[in-house]
């Protein structure tokens, strides 16, 4: 029995084959029979289930609402507002026949619910007293892709959509940002820190006035968008009649924002954490969080069976697992739990049952230690929190010593990571920059929105640079 | 300002307006621009967040791991078994159009995921070590309606979907009824009786050898499908293959069940409970459990207002809610509340601050009590399980008195409520009785199963009755 350790490609030699190793090895999910959909497996949904719990709390404390809107959406709604349908059209499934006859209009199934929503808005604002209106969903969009990657870019993803409307720019604006803070605090919860900042024009959401970023660098140094807050505007307003009567008995249009976060959170997690022995996952969403292998050997097993089970007693509070699988060694065991990211493993022997210990191993670093069981709980709550910090800075100093700052655009060639450059934020250069090579544009970090370039010409024309933006290659 | 109490049809009138009224005037949802197809409101949406958060831990205690399918499926493998092909052709939507191209083969939305996962099943299981494999899926599903109605049927709808598969028959009929008796104590958790036992051949589940059902009697007799558990004997495993090695190293088929619980939960919790003057919510699921109505009068707005929050934080367990509306009269805000269901309303004004008292009302039985406001938490957390077991018994009550033993088909007329009769149990029959009276075969109660008929003839055919089932018109 070959281990699954084995089977997976070293980061160095071909990322992109490690990242379908791992989700392969890990048991997290696989492809379909339906092209560009996945089927999401116990072990890979119980994370993405545990991020979900975490942001829907969240979500929750802002004072966002959930409700559900259908599924499909009339093809003329979508083509209401002119760059969100130019965004979205050519990735649309859309339903011709239902019931056993053919539909007088179709029915696209909703990439986003914008499209869904606002004419329902419409109805529900009237007066401003109706504003703030802030309402979240959590459902499935389809979005058809070409080059389908597990978690990351599947035709059919599940996410929160959020659709705020507000009396005043202002507010909108200051909830955009609040909103992105959320999910700042959601990746800081899955030991990943992110870069925040705007999107240039060619980037952001097709229908927005301005969209924000979270973006996440994969151990590639490639980016992975993690989650979008957009400020609509009055784009929507207008083409969906979004008025609402002020103080004064004036009509007014509604400024509105649309925020969201699916699962690709959960390929941020496997890009940003996981080594050449699979995953590793903070211990906040581990589906187990210590495993304990048991050693049996000459007949002791109820002696440690028995141990195994009282160290769980005392380990309630977590989500432990015991490994009592027969017929495989602990070894095999071993690794299959690493591939698995297991943050803590603990294994039991007779030499652990009779000096009453208990061997610990950190999945994050390797460490072994061994722990009088009297000490156990305490001692696993810290390394717990140890790991869940180590994770984040790992996976910080990986980020920043991956950003290099370049002049020329030249200076691309070869290097592994985001730039950052004095930018003319022209859609030219931005079209030149990803034909040759394959790069964009990927934030303006906040502080650097306030600040003069670095250099004053841009670092593809030569004209005059703007700001400094942080480019890459993406997911 | 009319009250939206004013708004609601009385049940005897017309009790289908009745429910009706009650959706739109508590705000739990409302139709949308794609027929058949509803839009559910933050209200409507958290009653059925707590329906879901209760049903996800019972099944979580079964074992039952969650995974996710994709929503599309090929319309090649909803044809794969016959009866199943037949039950759901009619009421499918197909995309026939993605990504900007016609697509060579269509896909259907799923109406259920049998044939979006069994296939897979057939890949994952191989030998006897891989059984039981126990999944579920909480997702949304399309069934094209002709006739909507809405929670209790609209074309999408919410639901969570068990998909099982046993080494035995014997394994899969146990948890065929484990799996109903799930569902049986979700409703006690919603303070609703059920009725169980097997379908009729006409009205089990398309492709299932046996279907078994929880049926929920609606203050107008009718019934209402609760939740379903089937046990599909081999006859998706022929078709899709899903064989195993049992320990023999022969080929065996699998023995599988699927059981789902829809959102349908949340219109049979307003039919079996509602009144006259709205919903009336048991505790465990309403989204606010105490309502606090401030009485401002003479300027006393401070002082009112700061005694309603010291309750607040005295029951901080709750879900408690103040009314702090500004123009709008206590009656109306009476009204309001009583019309959402809310179980326990306190009625804060200048005498209860004096008094250190606090107004009670109860909106299952319209009881008014003074309670002393040390004695508070103490007495709504009696009342709250008073109001639950009293909704329970109340609609017991109501079931029982409303089941009407008949022997004759003719006695059927004018009666409201349930029928209990002694049947042939032919197709044809029940064809009739569908044609003629509108009503068909709910269950055979599962003692009911175990005994003769009380009577030997057939109430319809006059021919040898086989056993004494329920029967009733549904929704």
């Amino acid at each position: 029995m070959s281990n699954n350790k084995q089977k997976i490609t070293p980061q160095a030699e071909n990322f992109s084959q490690w990242y379908q190793d791992v989700v392969k090895e890990a048991d997290l999910a696989e492809s379909s029979e339906v092209r560009g959909s996945g089927i999401v497996k116990p072990y890979g949904f119980k994370i993405w289930k545990l991020i979900k719990a975490q942001l829907e709390k969240q979500i929750e404390e802002t004072g966002a609402e959930d409700v559900y809107f259908p599924l499909l959406v009339p093809i003329a709604n979508l083509e209401a507002e002119k760059e969100h349908v130019e965004g979205f059209a050519p990735e649309l499934a859309v339903v011709t026949h239902a019931g056993g006859e053919k539909l007088a209009n179709s029915l696209a199934i909703r990439p986003t619910s914008e499209a869904a929503m606002y004419k329902t808005y419409a109805k529900w604002i009237q007066g401003y007293t109706d504003l703030p209106l802030r309402l979240n969903q959590w459902n499935n969009v389809m979005r058809w892709e070409k080059r389908p990657r597990a978690f990351l870019r599947w035709s059919e993803f599940l996410w929160q959509e959020g659709h705020s409307a507000f009396a005043t720019k202002e507010e909108a604006e200051k909830e955009v940002w609040q909103m992105m803070r959320v999910y700042e605090d959601l990746y800081k919860y899955l030991a990943i820190p992110v870069l925040v900042g705007r999107k240039s024009e060619s980037e952001k959401f097709a229908g927005a006035e301005m969209t924000i970023s979270a973006e996440v660098m994969a151990k590639d140094g490639k980016a992975i968008q993690g989650a979008t807050s957009h400020y609509l505007g009055t784009n929507f307003a207008k083409v969906f009649g979004i008025n609402y009567l002020d103080k004064l008995g004036q009509t007014q249009l509604v400024h509105q924002n649309s925020w969201g976060l699916s699962w690709r959170s959960v390929g941020a997690v496997i890009m940003a954490h996981g080594d050449d022995n699979g995953l590793r996952l903070p211990p906040n969403i581990a589906p187990i969080q210590v495993v304990i292998v048991p050693i049996i050997k000459d007949g002791n097993d109820k002696e440690v069976l028995q141990y195994c089970r009282e160290i769980q007693k005392n380990l309630k509070k977590l989500r432990v697992h015991i490994d009592q699988r027969e017929n495989i060694s602990p070894g095999y065991k071993y690794n299959y739990w690493e591939v698995k990211g297991v943050p803590v493993r603990l294994e039991i022997g007779a030499q652990e049952v009779q000096s009453k210990q208990v061997s610990l191993f950190r999945r994050d670093n390797g460490q072994r230690d061994k722990v009088d069981l009297a000490d156990l709980p305490q001692e696993v709550k810290i390394v717990m929190k140890d790991i869940q910090q180590n994770l984040f800075n790992q996976a910080q100093e990986f980020t920043k010593s991956h950003i290099h700052r370049i002049e020329d655009v030249a200076e691309i060639k070869d290097q592994v990571g985001f730039f950052e450059a004095s930018w003319s934020e022209t859609k030219e250069s931005e079209a030149l920059l990803k034909e040759k090579y394959s790069i964009t544009s990927r934030v303006l970090l906040s502080k650097k929105a306030e600040q003069k370039p670095k250099n004053k010409k841009c670092f593809i024309t030569g004209k005059e640079a703007k700001h400094d933006w942080i480019f890459a290659q993406s997911y």
